[in-house]
């Protein structure tokens, strides 16, 4: 048993943790020091927390945002780096823009998106453009003026539908219920076809759902855990719908080691890896579990609203085993450690994400 | 034994065919007389010859094409109908268009489509713009101006990429391998997503090779057998990659009978099915064929051209038990008179697709 990297991450964090993962600690400071690396979504949730590392690390970051209101964009994300990385207002979708942004790059993490499954069915082609035409822009820009960049795609759970079989592995066939697995799927394909045929770093790491700080909480376009922190922090009761339902969670600072592992790793290339979390709860038991940790916090149980019902897709965990062979990565924080995390950031941040 | 509907498509072919197949007979006519028929794609290879049917049967056909030179489209091929239907020389990119177009049509079959697999993949924006933005556009079209129409979506094979077992049933995982396959997948899924979701009869009808009069033989971008039927027309020598690989063969007429059984029937509602023909044969075996139907015909064995090899997708075949059970679907024409009305029509109107 031994100290791994992941210590030097979260010295800022209430917990340290210990591994008694046998594989060779991952030398990120070296992989990333004086590196160029830009990160797509770079002000939202997890690309912030991304660059909150790489900073650390000495990399040269630049962000690329849109800060559309509706999105996970938000200065406050980066506060205290402003001097220490560059932000280019760019939305993914200006495609002249791309081969500027790409050239030069060393590393290239990829999140920039449209999350809401909902928004996805309201507004489809909005979703098509930013999660499949940009998608394919971005790679084309990188094929064409940067061919040997790294990259790394945010995807999503999303694309299995509804589980034949807990928990889910990266075989299980990808159904996509809405517009926005749809266009996820598309996004994530081009990447590997462009592993597979033009030779371009690629990775593609299919995201459970990622809680921490930084995270939408102002709604539910990126996830449900966000509103119910924000109803927490402000005193009031959260809903939770139907309540059974089986899920797993990735805290933001593990899903960050899972970016930088992927990226720097040559076995990663033209890969598909899962992230996951601690052992799955239901809605109900992540509702109590909340509730406990926030004085005064409480919840009413609702039936699903007819609408959600139609995309929802039951029962969800997914097996990382993959990544954990192949990466070394693993969970390194327990489910109330990311919630204990998340409460606190809310509690002194929450007026600058509402 | 007894006569099926197919025969009266086919009297002014060689054959008359006779089925055993015990499904009630498919009345067509009915289905169609005095209806208004949408057909994307309408001026190229199965549009054109679904639209000749549908005249024959007195219905309102509107064909959109966007006339494209390298696409499919070309005037010849509804020659005698021009004054029985409607064209729209609209491109399906032109999303201000499409709800005039699908207002008040009872059918829709959605052919339009970037078939080239290699222009896919050196511009593959094109691709996605016909094969995935523009048929989301359609949808929508369809969900907000005419929710209760009837559409029947050209899907493809390439969608299955590398066959992991044959023949290949509707259930065999996807792995496009290639710009085209990813966008197709798409543009399927959203058929698929809208029956499901919103409602919308749409039936996705996965196509193998097609062949017949009115394909394209200028080059390949539709198919290989077109570049040989015109080489053989014109007395050359054409070229046979490799020649071991298996694929399958659908003729025109059969596949415009799965369209026009498809729509018509409320069980093919959200499904998708595979289209497939006679027995398939190796490459060198349907060039053997096709030289002995055309005297003076040769060929030439080549090596596969190594950017081809990339995308390649080894041997190839279709179950197409699903569509026979469900539908009483199943191919009427043998490969043999496939390629003698392939070759018979080209003898006299080569001139017009060169």
């Amino acid at each position: 048993m031994r100290l791994r990297w992941k210590s030097c991450l979260i010295f800022n964090h209430i917990v340290v943790s210990f591994s008694s993962v046998t594989h060779p600690p991952f030398n990120s400071r070296e992989s990333y020091a004086d590196k160029h690396v830009l990160i797509t979504g770079g002000l939202g949730f997890i690309g912030s927390n991304l660059a909150r590392q790489l900073v650390q690390w000495d990399a040269k970051v630049t962000l690329v945002d849109s800060l559309i209101p509706e999105y996970g964009g938000n200065r406050r994300n980066i506060a205290g780096l402003e001097e220490k990385l560059r932000v280019s207002l760019t939305d993914v979708r200006d495609h002249e823009a791309l081969p500027g942004l790409v050239a030069g790059q060393d590393y290239l993490f990829n999140l920039a998106g449209q999350t809401s499954h909902v928004d996805s069915m309201t507004d489809p082609e909005t979703d098509l453009e930013i999660n499949c035409r940009a998608q394919l822009a971005i790679l084309e820009a990188c094929r064409l003026h940067n061919p040997d960049i790294r990259i790394v795609f945010a995807s999503t759970r999303q694309l299995y539908g509804r589980p034949e079989s807990l928990p889910v592995t990266e075989a299980h066939p990808l159904r996509p219920v809405d517009v926005n697995g749809i266009n996820k799927q598309a996004g994530e394909s081009f990447h590997l076809l462009y592993a597979k045929v033009h030779g371009i770093r690629s990775t593609v790491l299919r995201l459970t759902n990622t809680i921490g700080p930084r995270m939408r909480v102002k709604d539910a376009r990126q996830t449900f855990v966000g509103v119910w922190i924000r109803a927490l922090v402000e005193g009031r009761p959260f809903e939770v719908w139907e309540g059974g339902q089986l899920r797993d969670f990735t805290y933001v600072d593990d899903a960050v080691s899972a970016f930088l592992l992927a990226a720097a790793n040559d076995g990663a290339i033209g890969e598909v890896f899962n992230l996951g979390g601690p052992p799955p709860v239901t809605l109900r038991e992540l509702a109590d579990e909340l509730v406990a940790l926030q004085p005064g916090g409480s919840y009413e149980l609702m039936k699903f609203p007819a609408e959600r019902k139609k995309i929802d897709i039951g029962d969800y965990y997914a097996d990382y085993g993959l990544i954990q062979n192949r990466l070394g990565w693993r969970p390194q924080f327990t489910l109330s450690q990311a919630l204990e995390n998340t409460l606190a950031y809310y509690r002194k941040e929450l007026p600058h994400y509402v």
